[in-house]
């Protein structure tokens, strides 16, 4: 096992109900901006219980809506003036990864003189951040138990990650039943995200870390069970439940520590995000297979042998078989049972012109990963996607 | 899965070399009271080192030594005149369990004007306590990263759990190369205490809490490959170091979170080390499966079989036989792999004089555990261990 700092920070109130925990807020001042994307948290009536509780809390509320699916900076901007101009003591994203992402660097960027995209590329320079708190209503990325946000640059082609210790939500709410209403399409693609998020963790070579795989290989034997009772009933309490725990869990640093990679999916699905606005864990479920096949050799065998045996269950003795029998699960799983969208052509991406440019990009951001990629090997896996 | 709130306050700096990291002292202060039990922290070098560091950032150390292994509230309120005496910043224990316990409740009785004991019968009553650090050298309560602590006053035969927030500790030290030197016995000891912590919590009937059981079959697969390998080489890293962190992640609150029960071992073998000051995962090991077989019915029976099957790898269909084979399997790896002592005769506990009084204190704390158990229940299982 390799030395490592672990630190949770974000507290979770979890399951029905908790909504009532916004109380806490008051402990850190009486000025919120209130981050969300569109009025689905109206429809929902999460939107009107919080604004109920803020008010008996005394706390004045300002907003900032419209956060986008790819948020962007644009959008950060806005919200890091009205704190700026306001003396807001605290931010609170209502929503899923896009909103608190957004929240997260407003909350930095408002502690800070300069632009907020300074922010997104020069992570060493957030010195501090007002609190931000949270409530999930969609089960993704991870960002509301996490130090990481990742902003768009559309003007630029640029999706690029940040994180900072005080990124970390102080408080997150976590109410399953706040996604009881998500469509299928983006319940679908939250699986893939965190399935996405637990398989660049889990593959790694770092000895005597088992206990780490073992807990990502739960994960994901929970979201393989989960994810199609989500689908056919959008209001099983236990399957909506347990996906939004995976989530955070598949990225919180649990599953990381003391055997920590470089990711490399990640990095590649940013540039077609970057360039094409698709949805994040769509384009994840398109390029993990394709990625895995690529790689699959016989010194990487063995983990994905690994992943074949105890996530899907799969009796086969020899490492490059069940390997491949895992891949084949994997893709079943994805666009047999889950729908998502198989190749890039499906989600919009129809011509090959920016391969090399988002390749090279993508090349920067991946070395130390479990197989180092070159700006040729990403070329060809977007290619095998297309 | 039911409602919850996960906080894990604890910052932990993990591998070798890491003492470094007590530097941070320095943010709370420059005075600290620093526990320990016997020499042992002085043959290993850490006592030097530790001094080296706190007089480097110049931080006044006081001294508490030899808490003994079931930490007497004696010892406690020692260290509680120390702190008081000096207006004290700070507690930083160098040890295992009983040391940290011994610290989180001094830290806590510090500020309390009246003795210490009233707050481990009334853990209510906890309102605050000076940080507590730890440098960890021994795998096995999990005190290093959770809010317990369990003292005991042997004049009355109580040995107590207390509980608060505030009791987790600021910031944890675990460096697996200060485990090399435990003798056998502990490290068994260990291996029982942090397996039967995942157990307690592992043995519920809470629906939509399959990751959670999957951490716990995690956690205790690398205990069964990893406690024998440290047995045969006490200087192997990795299986130092996958022990220790079991140790912390069996009880620091990660696999108990919406499945949580009340555990019913525990409040066995506390009474047992109350009456005849018993090493406490010797006590655990004993009863463990002896309290397997007695509860064991065709409804406990398919979380047993669960266990042997995802934690022995026991291929057997029928959930009866399955759970039986598990039971055997457990045993087989305490007795005969772990060297653990069997029965109560063993650990020199030779008469059953105290079995009523002691399965009547008992019985009143395991109230809402897997299987209810009545004083009569818990004086056959101390029959059966004996």
């Amino acid at each position: 096992m390799n030395n490592f700092t672990y630190s949770i920070p974000t507290k979770i109130h979890f399951g029905k109900g908790q909504i009532k925990h916004l109380n806490e807020l008051k402990e850190n001042g009486n000025k919120v901006l209130l981050v969300y994307g569109s009025g689905s948290i109206k429809r929902a009536g999460i939107y009107d219980q919080a604004l109920e509780i803020l008010k008996d809390n005394q706390i004045k509320v300002f907003e900032l809506s419209g956060v986008e699916p790819n948020p962007r900076i644009e959008t950060v901007r806005k919200g890091v003036q009205i704190c700026k101009d306001n003396q807001i003591d605290m931010v609170l994203a209502i929503g899923g990864g896009s909103t608190i992402d957004c929240s997260k660097v407003i909350a930095a960027a408002s502690l800070y003189e300069q632009d907020a995209w300074d922010l997104v590329i020069h992570p060493e320079k957030i010195k501090g951040a007002l609190p931000v708190y949270v409530v999930l209503t969609l089960s993704a990325t991870g960002s509301e138990m996490d130090p990481f946000a990742v902003i768009s640059d559309l003007t630029l082609n640029e999706k690029l990650g940040t994180r900072a210790p005080c990124l970390n939500p102080t408080m997150s709410i976590l109410d399953p039943t706040y996604t009881f209403s998500v469509p299928a399409k983006q319940t679908s693609a939250g699986v893939a995200d965190m399935m996405s998020h637990t398989l660049e963790n889990y593959f790694n070579n770092v000895s005597g870390s088992e206990m780490q795989a073992g807990f990502s290989e739960s994960i994901l034997r929970c979201c393989i069970k989960y994810g199609p009772i989500a689908l056919k009933e959008p209001d099983n309490y236990d399957a909506r439940a347990s996906l939004m725990w995976c989530s955070s869990f598949a990225i919180n640093g649990t599953i990381k520590c003391g055997c920590e990679v470089k990711w490399c999916i990640h990095p590649m699905e940013h540039e077609l995000s970057a360039f094409y606005d698709i949805t994040h864990g769509q384009g994840l479920a398109i390029l993990t297979p394709v990625w895995m096949e690529y790689v699959l050799n016989e010194k990487t065998a063995s983990r994905f042998a690994q992943m074949a045996r105890n996530v899907f269950m799969i009796q086969e003795l020899d490492d490059l078989k069940a390997a491949q029998k895992g891949i084949q699960a994997l893709k079943q799983f994805f666009f047999d049972t889950m729908k998502l969208p198989k190749t890039l052509r499906e989600v919009g991406i129809c011509e090959k012109d920016n391969f090399e440019i988002m390749a090279k990009k993508a090349a920067s951001k991946c070395a130390g990963s479990f197989v180092p990629l070159t700006q040729k090997d990403i070329v060809e896996i977007f290619n095998r996607a297309f």
